[in-house]
Order: C-alpha cells, then sequence, then structure tokens
C-alpha cells in the first residue's frame, strides 16, 4: 500500500466507511490453513482455474493423504506431482474420482471446468526417453485450462522429423522444448519460431551428461533469442508458466 | 510443408499460378547477406518491430562496424549489446545518431517508430550493482517497442522496499526479476505475482558466488511457480522475451 | 598455559603446594576412553547439560552398541544422531528408555534433567520435506536443555505464511532456518530479524539441486546481515550451535 | 540447394520435365514412420551398411519391442545399445534370431551381409573392466562391416603389455582406446601411432573419478595429437566413428 | 499480526485511541530512502549500535559518494566495505573525518559512541595473508560496539602457536576464525573451545584451493560441533554475527 | 616387436647380416634432439608432409626462437600455435618467411610442399568469434598438405544459413564444427552428413557457459553419431586429425 | 638403453659374447600371462616382497577366480582388493588359505615369508567410520613386509586424544593419515611429525561432503610441509607407497 | 606424554632433579617469534639441515622484508617462494649474498652447508613449460641437501624420449614427476620404476585442463601403485616431501 492508501484505508475505519470486520478481511487476506506439517494456500483458490498444487516428493503418504482430504472440502481442482503408485493408492481410497498418469506421476482431480482459450501450448520432446517430463507438463497446462498440442521424438540427429511438423510448433502461442543429452533442439526450435520457448533439460543421457547438466547448460546458453529456462526434469514448472502465458 | 501443401506448391507452378520468380522468392526465403565473416539475417527485418541485433563480444572493432554499415542501407531499428566504448566510436563515425548507453553497454539506432502495446513490462534489482543488467534488459524492451518501468534496489535484505513497489510491479504483464548473489528476489517475487516471470542471475557477489552460480542455482530451484531462467547477466535475452510475451 | 603459569605451577608442585596427584590430573586433564574402535571424549561430560553425542552413519550396528553401553556407565544424557531402525533395536536391548524419533532418526536417552533458559530457540522450515532436519535440530536443542518453537512450511512461495508467524520467530533468541531447493527463506527471515540466523541448506528438491549445492550456496551468499551457515541436512550441527547461542 | 538449382528445380517442374509425383518425393524426402512415442528414420536405411539403432535407456520394453517390430518389416540390420535382459526376451519372442551380447548389453539382428574393407579397426582396452564399452564398441563396428581386433588389458601401469601388442595397434587404420581411471593410455597409444585415435573414456574407478570424469579430462587435454574424445562408457559411438572412418 | 492483533488495531483506529497519524506511521513503519539507483534502508537507524553499512563493491564513485553524503545527514555511524582508494577520496572530500583501513579496504566514519560489553570477540587467523579479511572482520565489529581481540598467525602447521594463545581465544564469547588453504584451523579450534565459532575461509592459496574452496567445504564438513560458516572473504558478515552474539 | 622379430634381428647381428652401425642406427630410432630446456622429436621429420610443431604456450620468447632455429637446420615445415606477437618478431629474425596469422595466432615456415588429395575438409563456425579457433584448424590442415573450405557463421539461431551451404559441407571428406555458447551446431550438423565429424567448443560466451564448459559438455553429449570432440579452443587439434582422416 | 649401452649389447650377441637365447631374453623381459580378459603381469614376481595385486572391482566373479587360479601357480604372496563376498567365495573354494578381511575387503594369501624391517608403519584415522580404509591400508603393508601401529579415532574434534598418541606416530618411519569429513587431521598430524605423511581422504560424510572431495580438496592444500595424497577411499595405494618409503 | 612419564616428570620437578628452570624450557619449548603480522616458528630451527621457509604469496614487500631480517640473526638456511622480483630487491637491500631464481621464483640464503646423502632425487618434467614448477622443487630440495637430476621435456607424446633417460630416473631413491595437460606422465613412470613417485599436477594448458584440474584428477586416479600427489603447481611441497623420503 502506498501512503495515501495507507491514510485513506485507515480513514474509512475511523468513519466506519470500512467496518472492523471487512478491514480484518482485508488484512487476513493473506491466510493459510494450518495442518502442522503443512500450511495450504488458501489465497491462491479464489482466482479461477488455478488448481491446488501437491507437490509429493518427500512428502510421507500420510501428509499427501492429509492435504488431498483437506482440499477435498473446497470446490477446486487438484494436482499431484511426483506422486508414487503408493501415494495414489492413498488418495485413490478418500477420491475415487481421482487420476493417475503413470508416465507423468501426476494426480488430477476435476471438480469444475476451466474456459479454455482458443491459442495452444506446444509440447515438443527431442526423444522419447523425454516423455514422462512431457506429460507432466501437458498434464499441468491442461488442468490449468490450456489445449496441448504433442510433438515428440524430433530431435536434431534426424532434424527432418521437425521440419515436418513444424507448422504445428509454429502455430502455438507458446512452446514448450524438452531435451536431454546435448539439448540442441531448443536452440534450433527457438531460432525457427516467433513464439516464447521454455526450455526443459532432461536427465535422459549419461556420462558427461551429469544428471541433466550439460542439456541445462547448453540451453542456458542458447544463441537464438526468446528461450527461457526452468528446473532439470521439471514439466511441472514449464506447464504452469506456458499456462500463465498462453491465458495472457 | 505438409504433403498436401508440397503438392499444391508445385501445381501451382506447373499451372503457372505461382510464377517460377515468386517460387524461388518463397524458397530463397530464407536468406542472409554473407560478409565472409558474418552472414547477416535478412529474414527478421521483414517483420516490423524486430531490430537488427549485434552481440559485440568477441567482435573486432572492424567486424562491428562493417556490419553496422550494411545494417544501415536498410530501414530498421539497429541494437548492438556488449559494446566497448572503441566499438562505439567506430559506429558513431558512420552513424552520427548512434546512442550509447554507457551503463548497460548498448548502442541502439532508432530509424522508425514502432508501436507500443499499454501494457508495460517491470524491471526490478535487488541491488544497485545489478542496475547495468537491468538496463540492458530495459533498453531492448524499449527498442522492441514496449513500455518499461524500472524498480531498482528491492533486495530481500530490507523487504519492505519491495513491498512498497509491489503495487508498480503486480501492474506489469511481464516482469523481469535481476538478481546477485543468492538471488532470492526471484522466488519471493514469483510468490507474490500471478505473471510470468523472467529471472537473470547476474555474477555481482564474491566468494561462493563463483561468477553468478549461486543466484543460477537459486533461480532454477525456485519453489515458486510461474518462474523462467536466462543465462547470468544476460540482460538482452531477458528483455527480448519479456517484449515477446508483453506484445503477444 | 603462558610462561607465568607454566611456572607457577612448576614452583607449586616443587612446594608440595599442589600434590603429584593433583598435577598429574591437571596433565591428564584430556582424557578419554579407549574402546579399540572409538576413542570417547570424558573431557566434556564435566559439563552441565552437555550429552554424549555419537554420530551413527558409517558405523557398525555393534559399534554403536558398545559405544552406548559404555555411556550408560556414566551419568549423563545421551544422543545418538543418523541412527537406522536396526541400531536402535540394539540399543533398546540394553536401554529400554532409550526414544527413538523416527523422522529425525534420532536416539535420546536422559539421565538427568537440564535446567533451561527462558529464552527459546525458533526452528523454521519452508517446506514440508524439511522436517526431517528440522526435528533434528530440534531434538539436539531440546536434550541440551533448550525451549524451541516450531514453524514449520512457511517457504517464499507463499510468503503471507511467513508474516503470519513472524511474531513467534522475532521472539526467539536464535533463529534456525532449514530450507531446500534454492534456500531463500535463510535470507528473508535474515533480512526480517535482528537475532542470529543459523542456516541449514537442505538436500530437498531436484534436478539443479544437486544434493542441495543450490541452497547451500544461496545461504552462503546471503544479502542480508548476521546469517551463517552448516553443513547440508546437518539439523544437528544447527541445533547444538543454537543451544550455545541461547545458553550464553 | 543453391538459388540455381532452385530456379532448375522449378523450371523443371513447369516443364513437366520433372512429374509433380517425383518432386513431391523429393521434397518428401526426408521422411520418417510415425509410432506416435517415436519417430523411426527411415531415411538412413536406404544407405547400404546402415544398421537401424535404437538407444535402449529410458525407453520401456513395450516401446522397444513396437520399434523392433516396425524395423523388422524392412530388410535392413538392426542394432540396440543398452539392453536390459528383459527387453531382449521380449524382442526374442517376435525375432528368435536376435543376439544378445551380455557384456556389451547389445541386441543385433542380421538381415544382409555388409562387404568389409581390408583395413580393420584396433580396439584397445586399458584394463579388463573397461570390457563392457570395448564390447559395444567392437559389435558397433562389427555390424556396421568392419574387421575388429581386440586388445584388451594393456594399460600403463604395465606398459611393456602395451609394446608387446604395439604391432596390432599399429597395422589398425583407426584406432579406439578405451580407459577407466586416469585415461592416460589414450595419450601414450597417441603418440605412438600415425592413425586416429578416438578416446572412450569409461566410469571404472572411484573416488576422485568422479563418475569418468578423470578419464574424461586427461583425455581431453592429451598432449599426443590426432586424438578426439567421445562421451563417457559410449561404446556405440566409437564404434560408429570408427566405422565412418575405415569405410571413407 | 495476528488475528486477534489485527482486531484491536483497527478497533483502535475506529475508537481513536489510536490517531490516524500513529497508525500510519506504523504501517509506514517499514521505509527507506529513495535515491534511484539505491534505495536506503531507514529502518535500522532507529536501533543504537547499528552503523549504517555500504557494500561498496560494483557500484560507481558516485553512487558511494551520494549514498554517504545522504547518511551524513542523520546522526548515525557509517561503515563501508570493499572500499577503493578513489572512492575513500570522494567520501573524504564530504567528510574528513573518514578513516581509510588500507588492509580491510574499509571506511569508518564515528559519529556517536556506541556503549560497549565486558566480553570480547577473538579474531583468529591461520596466517599473514588472512589478515586483511580478519581486519574487515575486526573494524565491523568494533564499529558495531564490541571489544576484540586479535590473534594472528596461529595456523595448523605450528599448532603450539595456536596453544600458547589459547587462553585469549578461550576466554572470548564468540570465536572467528580465518583460514585459507585447508582451513583446518576451524576445526581444531572448535574441538578445543565451548563457544560459538564463526569460520570463514580465504581465497589465500593456490591450486586446487579454487578461489577458497578447498577452506570452505573443509569448513562446512567440520567434524568439530559449535562451527558455522559464512562466505569466502566474508569478514564483515563474520563481524557483524558475532557483535550480534556478542551483544546478545 | 614380436618374439619372431627380435629373433631374427638378434641373428642377422650375430651373422652379420645387419651389421653393428644398422643396428645401432635402428635402436636409435627413437631419438630427439637435446636442447636442455626442450627435447626435439627427430622421430617424425621424417615422414613428408608431418611439419614440426611447436606450442608456444607457456614457453619463453628465447625457447621458442630457440627451437625454430634448430628446426631451422632441417628442410622441414614449420607450424608455431598460440605465438605471441612478441615470439613472432623473435622468429622472424631469424626466418624472415615466417608468415605470422594474428587470428589464427600461427606461425609457419614453408620449406617444401606437399601434394594435396582431391578431397577437402570443411570448417565450419557457429559464429563469427568463432573464426580464430577456426583460422588455427584451417592453417594447421592447409600445412599438413589438405585443401580446406571455410564455412564461417551459420549457426542454429538462422540455420536457413547452415542449410544454404550445406552442399559445401555434404561434398566434405571430414568436416570440423566449430561453436561456443551451446555447441548445438554439432549436433545439427552430425544430424545431417554421413562423415566423421570433429567438434570444438570454444569459449565464446559469457556467464552459465564456464570458459567453453556447456559447449563442451554439449557436443560430448551429441544425439547425432559419427561426433568425437577435442579440447576446447583445441584448433590445431582438430586440424591435424581432421588431415589424418582426409589424408587416409 | 644408452647408446653406449646398445652398442655393447649388439658386439656381445655378434660376439657371442651373449647368445641369442640370452639376448632374446632380454628382449623379452617384460613379458606378462595372456588370459584373454586380462594380463598378468610376471615381471613384478621376480622381486622378493612383492606380491601379487588383483583390483577386484568391476571384473566378474569368474575373472577373479581366474586370475588367482593362475596366480597360485606360482609361488608369490597374492592379494586382492574391493572383493565380495561372492568372490571371496570363489576363491575359498580354490584356494582355502585364502584369509577375508571383511572391513577391508580384501584376500590375502601368504605363500612366503617377507622379512621386515625394524621400523614401522603407523596408520591413523580421524574417526570409527575410517577404519575400512585404515584396514585395507594395514593389510596391503603388513603383506608387503612391514609392521603396523594401529592409532584409530583421534581426529581434531578431541584433539587431547591426539596428542596422547603422539609418541608413537612420532616414532614411525612413515604414517598414514585417513580422514573424512573435513580431512583437517592431516594438517594437525603434517605439522607435528618430522616424517613423511602420506594422507587418504574418506568418502565418509555427507551433504557438502560431495564423496569426499572436501577432505581430498583440504589435503591437496594443507598448510604444512610433508604431505602428499591419494585417492579417496585409496587404502591400498597408500599402504603400498609407505611400504616403498619403509624399506627404502 | 603418557601417564608415566607425566608422573616421573612431576616427581623430578618435586625431587628438585629437574630444575624449575629446565622444566619450564621443556613446557615452553613449543615457542616461537611474535612479529604481530607472523609467528615465526624457532621450533624448527634446531634441526640441522631444515631452512627457513617464508611462502611470500599474500604477504606485503615489508612483511617479507620484516621475515627475512628475524631470520638472519640466527645461523640457517633460509628459502623464499613466489617471491616477486620486488620482494627480491627488498630482501637483497638487507642480504646481499640472497641468490634469486627468476624461474623458480625463489630466494635462497645459504649461511651453512648442509652435507648430502649420495642417494638423489629425479625431477622429471612432460614440457618445457612445466619447468619454473620443477625449478622450485629442485631449488627446495638441494637447499634441504639432496643431489637433484634434472630430466625435463620428456612427456608421453613422444615416449622414446622418457625411454632413454629412463636410467637416470630409475637410478634415484625418489622421484618427482611434474606435468600438465592430462598429466599422464606420472603414471607412465609410476609403472616404470620401483621407487616412490610424488605427483606434481601443473596449471600447464587451456580450455578443459581448468586451471590444473586434469592433471590433478589424472594423477590422483592413476592406475599405477606407488604415486601420491601434491597440490597443483607445489613444487616446493614435493621437493620438501623427496628431501624427506630421500634423508631417511
Amino acid at each position: 500500500m502506498t501512503d495515501k492508501e495507507i491514510e485513506e484505508f485507515l480513514l474509512n475505519i475511523k468513519s466506519g466507511k470500512t467496518s472492523v470486520e471487512e478491514a480484518a478481511d482485508r488484512l487476513k487476506d493473506l491466510t493459510f490453513k494450518e495442518l502442522g506439517y503443512a500450511k495450504i494456500d488458501n489465497n491462491r483458490e479464489a482466482r479461477v482455474g488455478y488448481p491446488e498444487v501437491i507437490y509429493c516428493a518427500g512428502k510421507t503418504v500420510d501428509q499427501v493423504k492429509g492435504i488431498v482430504e483437506f482440499m477435498l472440502t473446497k470446490n477446486n481442482n487438484i494436482l499431484g506431482t511426483r506422486v508414487t503408485e503408493e501415494m495414489y493408492e492413498a488418495v485413490n481410497s478418500i477420491c475415487p474420482d481421482a487420476v493417475y498418469n503413470r508416465l507423468a506421476k501426476t494426480i488430477t482431480i476435476s471438480k469444475k471446468e476451466v474456459n479454455k482459450p482458443d491459442t495452444y501450448i506446444a509440447v515438443v520432446t527431442a526423444g522419447t526417453s523425454d516423455i514422462p517430463v512431457a506429460e507432466e507438463a501437458s498434464v499441468t497446462a491442461e488442468l490449468l485450462g490450456n489445449k496441448v498440442e504433442r510433438v515428440f521424438d524430433v530431435g536434431v540427429a534426424g532434424i527432418h522429423r521437425l521440419f515436418n511438423r513444424l507448422d504445428v510448433i509454429k502455430g502455438a502461442r507458446v512452446v514448450i522444448v524438452i531435451a536431454g543429452m546435448e539439448g540442441a533442439l531448443a536452440s534450433v526450435v527457438g531460432g525457427l519460431v516467433d513464439k516464447p520457448v521454455i526450455a526443459v533439460p532432461t536427465s535422459v543421457g549419461y556420462g558427461a551428461n551429469f544428471g541433466g547438466l550439460s542439456a541445462l547448460l547448453c540451453m542456458l546458453n542458447s544463441c537464438a533469442s526468446g528461450i527461457s529456462v526452468v528446473n532439470i526434469d521439471n514439466g511441472f514448472g514449464a506447464g504452469y508458466l506456458a499456462s500463465m502465458i498462453n491465458r495472457l
């Protein structure tokens, strides 16, 4: 709040224009649900289309189940990422509608329809082994209310495969490029399209790949413009950001 | 081209609907100007608003001058980044209108007005030492046809400075966050706004900063959603991408 | 000993003021119990409140059991860290009072009450997955004679959760901040409180987290003052140091 | 295509010299088989001697089986690398002729004879533990139509073993040197022979070997001329490149 | 503010118990001075003893001068770190009382006396080359209102030098240990004293020291308890934290 | 020598078929010229076409001059790499025919013609800044007796520039690809040609380029087959190896 | 061989002074036993006291058994390192006298007594968890014919334990210091003794230990003189080198 | 001191057998000269042959001069390493006998003859650029009382140069091998000689050499036995250790 807003806010309270209850609500605005081991952010649920998101890695099965249980009390879509088979079973026992994508390791629970813009997000992978990350990105973007076009296995070792699908990629409003090994596909796509490119390095590869470092550095140093990078294997982050841009 | 497009393209040539000259133009579409030491991409100039960009680091003064000289023959805006004083003087001798931003180390040559959308880009820095990178981003975004709001020195060590300017940041269509040292500002801003955040790690710092590695890793591992990262000190890349998103 | 102390010490022996036995005791002062595979430091037990500490990683079950067995012969509290289930069972068989904290992977054996100062230590985590490290810190600090306030899951992605609990954090005499991923919470807390902050990076995260390196570098490069860092996942070290400061 | 070729190509279509079908074929030239999860490159099969290659790591058993199934419809040799026992069994169920090399973890399916040049490739290892990588290289080179001479366990710790076999190594047209630990063998061989040396660092070793990094850096910094390096443990890449050179 | 505090705060405004001016002051509490290129934190100046601190690296001479100029308008002590000779001259031209410590590269401007506790901080270095970092720490701690005892050049290569001065070190309330190369001194001191040890790795050394990395890792992995670490060469951070602890 | 060769060699000496002088020559075969600070390898000079090579970095001007002086006594071509201006002047004073390539930092002294094969080597760069490395490679290959085709500034950011020159690249017997930043060009070329590709990462770039590491890792992890890698900026090594392959 | 030796050697053959058989033997001097997957160095067996050594990691059980089987045909001591339980059983089946040290993971087969010098080697560890590496070193040194004194668990966290055993350490002819975590013990011992110190970093520790890197760097950067370092966890290497020095 | 020694020591004082002065001397045994910025170790000077050593990097010219000034008051040899021209001039002004080795960057001041054993140390380098490090090692070893044989420029790229000098190397009691780039020479020498090998990696090289890291890792991972490693470019450390071993 600027100085002027502060004064106005306080004068309104004093004059009764704003009731104490209203003012308290405004100040309490930034609140959350306390579960002890977790504080669930209630703040985001007001905005239509934002699902509740649970990053499940490092949580116990009981913690995941408990968080979902609370979330189900509200009328919102729910997304779980990095979900193990065991976690899914626990969630399924309290919510049979939960959908488990074994490739993406995601759970999705749809409780309301989100309207989708006409434009779409292209999700492009260099190889077959990058598909799990691509599915995490796609599931995220779809639940957030976006159309997704998947273009898989078009890496630069056989670049004609990419050119054949270039029209689909060029038609997107935002492009996610997912690649392991040397990650060169991001630069090539970035040089060919006029749209924002979100590059996702993957840990696919071996040896001097060092767990995805090679693709990460390659993408960060891209000579093409309009490319930015998210963490290694972070399909969720790419899908979320792509949705933000597509729904602007 | 899809199979169908290929057939149609060829039938049109055969039937004379497309003249050989037109067809040749289409195939020559992807061309460039050969300077020997450089191949200048003529392809992008058709699109209104895209300036010619020269990354000057590693080029000789004569090469920079030669490239600008050729570009001046066309009616397009020109941007040079990482420009030394000596390069600027060489450019200035053939183009007195060239503007040199000593902080950003950029040259800009404006040859035509680009119309700007109403929305703006917020360029936010953690400290004073990050300003050169912020200026590179801002100059780039402005030349590409965007309004820019600068919010400097609002790092997390005194987080109230950030909250004081939060309305300006929240009002932007896309936010560039520039920070060295631990780079925590990107996560904090990412947690507070609903817009795409482009994070730029800088080499500001010392010791275990390792030339910007600490800020880079911090930003890549951000727990906030909607953040992506460009190379260390890459103000140009951030400004270019922000423009792409702002002008969607 | 200074020259003067040496002279005095020796003159006292010569004059008989200090008996040979007393002098020997003083020189033997720095001693330990030899177990062959371990030398148990008897030196620290004199000071009230310092428990015997066993770092169990890399030791065999028999070694852990043997060390505890010897320690039980003395009237001192005992703390074991990085204790496996199997080690716990071995210890339990000779000391049914041993308490195993499965989350923290600690064993505690309380043999005497340690009086606690009125001030307390705040143990703050960014996420739910950081809780095991937080418990190791808390258990350590409590056994050493400190009150602990736990504030979990207040990471910067939803910074209002932090502000809501800021009074608890500000009220502490020393604050432990535990965070993985980008570790930004340490800088934010460091900028908001006037007390020493002990930052503990955790290995929580994936990809460019590189086993906790991202949080470690972030914390070491913090732009906020009053922060120091311990090893990745080193809850014990943070709890021990916090106790030292709290009990000054 | 150069400008002149473009014009000629188009004029030929116009004049009917090239039929629309022929022209379409030429443009479709770079095509592939779409399997959904994979796009199989049909382009290479025309060239005699090039087998179809499947890098199996990161693929599911079903994907591997599906890809082989399609490839079997064509009259080409097939090579699978990084093949697990389970994958082999799936392939074997549809192609009993498939040969599994347990050491190299390769599957080979020979459907036609490839004629071999008289010259041979020497595959040299520093130790016994490097043999699996050497076998991957040898199997690859043999399926591609080359004679291979294996010279194993001639590392520099007992350099007389190398000198004893030097005539075999010197007689090759191209030499593959495979070594872990410090990787010094590549430099020693490179200093002794006049032929191209392809160095393959392996992850054999421990401690400051850092997964093959020591051998990799050693080989990249070799003071001997005529050496180049492929990825750690990349026997396939070395065999493929050696074949290219041997068959020039 | 807790819910209850919020309600109370607002009721007090409404009832007039808190005037609008008072309430505004409380909300404006977190404010700063805007200089365009910097936002000076006015918040800390209220607390007696906290000097204004300027980290000068990466700032221009004019920026440093401008910040000092503003700070001089208030009755507070001022500390500048990483100050070049040229910056000092600019500051000296507007404040002849400014004291420049060439070894520590600090400027100090004392405008009021800070009362000091009886306890002291020991600043210990392994070698002569670590003294500049030690001076930065000492100057910081002294300006913040602490007595400092310097113990220099007592590294483990001649450990009797350390034992000779152990009484001074043991007598401190908090110990700063500064060491480059292998940084072993921190562990040795940590094993000998009962007080918090703040370890400062320095970039002193060469080769596999990698700019201070060896000392940093050594200190982070210390087997002694009660040690925490700040950034490489960060004398200021250590002095600031030591003051916090000493003045608790 | 095999056992049989040893026996034959010795019998020939015994029988006098080989004179002692001849045998001594054969055993002395592997000899060199001792200069004290250097041992010049006389062994290679016998083979036509191999120039004497001096790696000048780290040598004093006098050492370089002394080595050239000795080499000039023989009828062989001479190549110096990493030659400073000052070294060149010293060499020029004793050999006015020495040619200095300022871009490549090479000296070449041609004393005899080397016959060249009809095939050629393509030297391809991603950018203008990579040209110095490309020139080192080209000069080396030319002096060793090869035709070279230079294709500069065809990086993937504007991939049509590459396709325009693809016929030149495809026509080569071996291709050198030189690229900094993300180094993606090597993979793209490797996917398009059937010839051995020697990839040279360069240190061109900044930030997360880490002195060429990004391009190096990218090239080592290339998904295309037939690629091998030499050290960062090692134009000489690439030119030497390419010559070996081209002249097979 | 010098020129003179060569001449003499050849003249002796010619004159018959050296028989062809003798000369062949001398030239064949550097030989080995070919097992296909391994070339066993027969060269070393002549020297009394050198056992045959097998580094078993990365070898198959059959390979280990086959190598031992051949070695047993000769009258020499045998040492196997990094031996799994399964390998031991295979060896035991053909040699019931083989002794397996489960801690050190070594097999020793004593076939002849080696006389031992009066001096001894001190093997010192910082902690209990370093004992397996210490045992590998000790077993190696003992089989090579040396007396060993073990001094375990005397790390710097309780440095009085070290001083208590200092006489044993000082009495040795060469000292092996084994430490993980920060590895400071090597520097402390190096500063206290006048004998060569062989430092062995271990992978004991966690977090910023990075698999032994912290101890390795610490030891390499030691400020004490007379210290050298072997690979992480390389007890064998330390024992072998210590024996070389002790038996000089 | 053992318990028994302590008792005896104390009883002797009590009985007057040891005078207070003698006892004080024994306890003061570990002393040094305090210069404020340095504590000069007087302890070592008693032992014949050990020179006073000053590591000059990071010290000011005045500090170096002051330390030498004090050392000159005693009858001992003096060695300064990493000495700049300016430091030498300052030392020369107070000691005209000081000898400056510009290559090694050492100062030596000989005040008494040290008798030398008959055995010698071989100092071997891979290249000409490694000579400065070799000279630092040689000067150190010579001043410490050893004969040194220099064998320079025998790297593995022309391995016959090494074999030609092998007799000199094999004749040494201890061998120092100094190499940059890939450092393979250490392994080759280690495989050929029976003596302790001290390996010194140098920073000679470029690119993926990473300041000597490649040679360091290569040497640490050597497959040959009897090799240990000192810090990159640490000629002094190697010379000192070699002297220790040679003079055993």
